[in-house]
């Protein structure tokens, strides 16, 4: 038996959607599972692409195995199967905020349904994901595809403190003497902790990832942030957002309105410090200078711009990339389209 | 020769939307024009309707007609014409959170660009009332009908600085012993000053207008307001407000999705102590207790509260009315559609 599961980068944000908004975009992760009646106890991984020196083989340790594992748990099965073996091939780079994480989730809740036969709900696949990542913005999009926006939900105390036990309770590491009874009942994830709505995307506009060859922790580019924002600052990225989310969906796009509804105050200014050659790129590439050009913005945490455009992409995609050389920051680029989420065939 | 200008009442915010979404509903704010030869040099206006007692029937002191005179100035006519006779039904109640000086400088722009036979666009037209009016949710939605985000664009260092004269610039005080020269050059406004998107409403969502019988300022009600916010609370508001401009425009309405949406960390819970019963109510009228209920919200800076459903108007009414009614005070109530905007016949 044999099935492929896919997974789509993701761009979390698009300007003032902090931790709100995602959109998908076609790079993959995919994952050749292949179940062989008596194969071995433990899964056997190998890796090709980008993070393929980085990331885990043992599926105790590597991120989606043990969120497959979470998930088989909880749902009364101890243990992985027999005789897996996964073949992953990984296009979305590590720690350049294109979601690599968090489509190493879906992917590992993917892989936990099909190895469990659980059937379970997009619904209920987002609360395992949310309980491993606790934002939403780049789940949700990696799950259901496409331009899409997302709130955690007010929960009553007890689901409150369901859905926050610390991510260790969750995914604890294992020790290496850890017996098959090692960390059976991990906790449940309460229903419903994530609502989501697909915003409409209008299919001229395309996505100019303008990758730095470094890496940005998401932990570095938060601990960045301030802790309170003016009223002017929160007003003015509700009065970007609330745009945003129409105006990407209009045909043909108004790059005069998306241009400036893409502008943020709340994370982007603190951001400048990680990432250098960021306020020039903002500055220097625009509609005026570049005609195609909608919006640009920071992916995620970053490092990575996304801009998004209905024509002239490499010329902006080049301009980008001078202005960071000129910076000592070398880039990768590429041109993306919005796609459909996860798929398992 | 004869007009009628006609302008919707307005909700604004929706809960999370501050400063950002407006809806416009079916109250209006009505002007019967009439321009008669060789009438007098100052307009006549008469009064009926909500706020009779309270408008001024001094052209140089109504706000619709000082509007209305900024409008013209601007566009080189420095006076009314002669013979005008204005006379005002008004449907939109003062003080409660109903754009009622929203409606009220809309008409004025309406008339003064019907008056000098200006042909405004619509854009130019909001910069006129932008200018009056600093925050753009009512007028926006006034304006351009429906359910509507706004936002107000970054201007270069000059426009910003034309775009925020005093008020008492825009509209002076018209001294007793004022001769026709008197503040003849006011500021102009500069172009662009906001942007707006129309939102999708389904058509099976009324508005219920709940509507306590106590005027409450507007700035008084945005005193109440913290200066800053955290950075968990901003995320709380932009999450819901993502979702709820699109969810509210699928059909059928999804209740779980947009009760929860609709809620808010910005306002609502510092507006609590000037609306007495305020927090009951938005606890104890929920969907799982009124049936084909969406969601509940300060309509505005309140007082009136807004509940949206499909169904079960009346029982939704009563039940708030009976909650205001325990902390002795007494309400009216109106179930409205959400209706296009004003209009010139």
């Amino acid at each position: 038996m044999s099935f492929e599961i896919s997974v789509p980068a993701t761009s979390a944000n698009i300007g003032p959607g902090f931790d709100v908004v995602g959109l998908s975009l076609s790079l993959y992760l995919t994952l050749q599972v292949t179940i062989t009646a008596g194969g071995p106890r433990t899964p056997v991984l190998s890796y090709e692409g980008e993070g393929a020196d980085e990331a885990p083989l043992d599926p105790y340790k590597n991120l989606t195995t043990r969120v497959a594992l979470y998930v088989l748990r909880c749902n009364g099965i101890s243990s992985f199967p027999s005789g897996i073996s996964i073949h992953v091939k990984n296009q979305i780079p590590f720690g350049r905020g294109l979601g690599s994480s968090g489509a190493a989730v879906i992917a590992g809740v993917l892989l936990g349904n099909s190895l469990g036969n659980l059937n379970l709900s997009t619904e209920r696949m987002l609360d395992f994901a949310l309980m491993v990542e606790r934002h939403p913005d780049n789940v949700t999009a990696a799950l259901v595809g496409g331009f899409v926006g997302s709130y955690l939900r007010e929960l009553d105390e007890s689901a409150t403190a369901a859905a926050s036990v610390p991510l260790a309770e969750v995914l604890p590491e294992y020790p290496e003497d850890a017996s098959e009874d090692w960390g059976r009942n991990p906790p449940q994830p309460p229903t419903g902790i994530g609502h989501y709505v697909r915003f409409k995307w209008a299919k001229e506009i395309k996505a100019i990832a303008i990758i730095p060859q470094f890496e940005l922790s998401t932990a570095k580019a938060r601990a960045a942030l301030p802790e309170s924002y003016s009223r002017k600052d929160v007003v003015f990225n509700l009065q970007r957002l609330a745009v945003l989310t129409t105006a990407l969906g209009l045909s043909p796009p108004d790059a005069e309105l998306i241009y400036e509804a893409m502008k943020d105050q709340m994370h982007q200014p603190y951001r400048k410090a990680l990432i250098p050659g960021l306020p020039e790129v903002l500055n220097s590439v625009t509609p005026s200078t570049h005609e195609g050009l909608l919006g640009i913005c920071l992916s995620g945490a970053g490092p990575t711009i996304l801009a998004l455009a209905t024509k002239g992409f490499d010329k902006i995609a080049q301009d980008a990339s001078a202005v960071f050389a000129k910076h000592g920051v070398q880039v990768d680029w590429k041109v993306l389209e919005v796609c459909s989420g996860c798929s398992v065939r």
